[in-house]
């Protein structure tokens, strides 16, 4: 028999079912765009373009996720009518899911710049600042996932804090690239090339702290978009406390 | 006196009201935008550093724009439980104002550009293209803008299919600008800057089109995203209509 009660139950677990599902199917793209990001990087290096084609390939079903969990918020959107934490996790996975489709798009830019360096033939410099960045940034993205899957505010705040670091070190790398092309102007179609990857890199950073962000506000309640670190880390950790 | 016809009514008007409202912060922020990129390609252009500084402070302004949509978005799901077309809007508008903010964010990029060539002295090359392209972005923004304003699926349409156009002409200035580059290394750092330019105005080309498709989605209630220009034509104006 079924009365009222048990009908509440019923849907109302029905619905954490729904939440824990979409939550779910955000953290599965999440693994695959970071394991994008990380073969696109290889790919470069080692200058494989069968893995860059893989990457290119596999572009499509990042898309279509997107589009499918898109779907997923807006049917719980008008069906649950979702209020206070539940509608702060639906917006959180909503707008994760744009960042985590243009780094998607970052590592298939990256992938089509192997391709082009295979043929061109290898830049004389930059491979170790792909490396490095490409490390620092696959594991801001990681870590950001992680943080949206425990809800760990201090986690998303590290990687927010992180990608402080690999803007300093994009800048850097970029200077010396610069200067390395005035020196051989015969290279500067392939150091270009591997500009342009660093770029991608940098921005897959800004999405990663994107998200970070968005979980800070699904955990604590607080956009934290635009206020910098500082106001950010009050937000998280509460004011005046130490380092 | 007030009976519960009236009262459903009353709310109703609100509910309108409140959505009519938040449509127009998200035109006003729109508009806010467009000139902030008409204004960093002018600053670009003349040489005037004092109106690149003027952007790069007004865009504090557009992103508390952004955050004051943002909360009226979450305030209107949690309170009025929107469905329909009503709940399109509200995902419609909260997802323009992320491409809107990023619109500004390269608008600020471009300014910045403009004050370091200002220091470095002009770059030999480059401006036609940026005047160029940066005319056919502005317009995009307005078209879009435009769009959402009218509800008119067929000039977001029309913008979505510019952006090829645009991301054509950006290539062939790319290739032309990377021939200088080799031609005259001493120019490579400021030539480079004319560069990090295009690419900002092709970006605000891209954030353009998203907002576009977000148009559509709204009018037609079809995703069109990663469908490619043929299926988006279709959505718009039905299939096997001719061009």
């Amino acid at each position: 028999m079924i009365n009222k009660e048990n009908l509440t139950q019923h849907i109302s677990q029905q619905f954490n079912a729904e939440l824990e599902e979409v939550r779910s199917h955000l953290l599965a793209m999440g693994g695959l765009v970071e394991k994008q990001v990380n073969d696109a990087v290889t790919a470069l290096i080692d200058a494989d373009s069968g893995l860059a084609q893989q990457v290119r390939e596999i572009d499509d079903q990042i898309n279509q996720m997107e589009r499918n969990i898109d779907e997923e918020c807006v049917r719980i959107l008008a069906r649950r009518q979702p209020a206070a934490s539940d509608l702060r996790l639906i917006i959180s996975v909503s707008k994760s899911v744009i960042d985590l489709e243009r780094i998607g798009d970052e590592a298939t830019k990256i992938a089509k710049r192997a391709i082009q360096l295979c043929e061109e033939g290898e830049a004389p410099r930059g491979y170790v600042e792909v490396r490095h960045i490409g490390d620092q940034v696959r594991k801001m993205v990681q870590e950001a996932l992680d943080a949206f899957a425990r809800f760990d505010a201090d986690l998303a705040l590290s990687v927010a804090q992180y990608d402080k670091t690999v803007d300093r070190e994009y800048k850097t790398a970029l200077r010396e690239l610069v200067t390395y092309m005035m020196e051989d102007p015969r290279a500067i179609s392939r150091v270009l090339s591997i500009i342009w990857v660093l770029r991608s890199l940098e921005r897959i950073g800004d999405h990663a702290r994107n998200i970070a962000e968005l979980v800070i506000y699904l955990v604590r309640g607080t956009d934290v978009k635009h206020l910098g670190l500082a106001r950010m880390k009050e937000e998280v950790q509460g004011p005046g406390k130490a380092d």
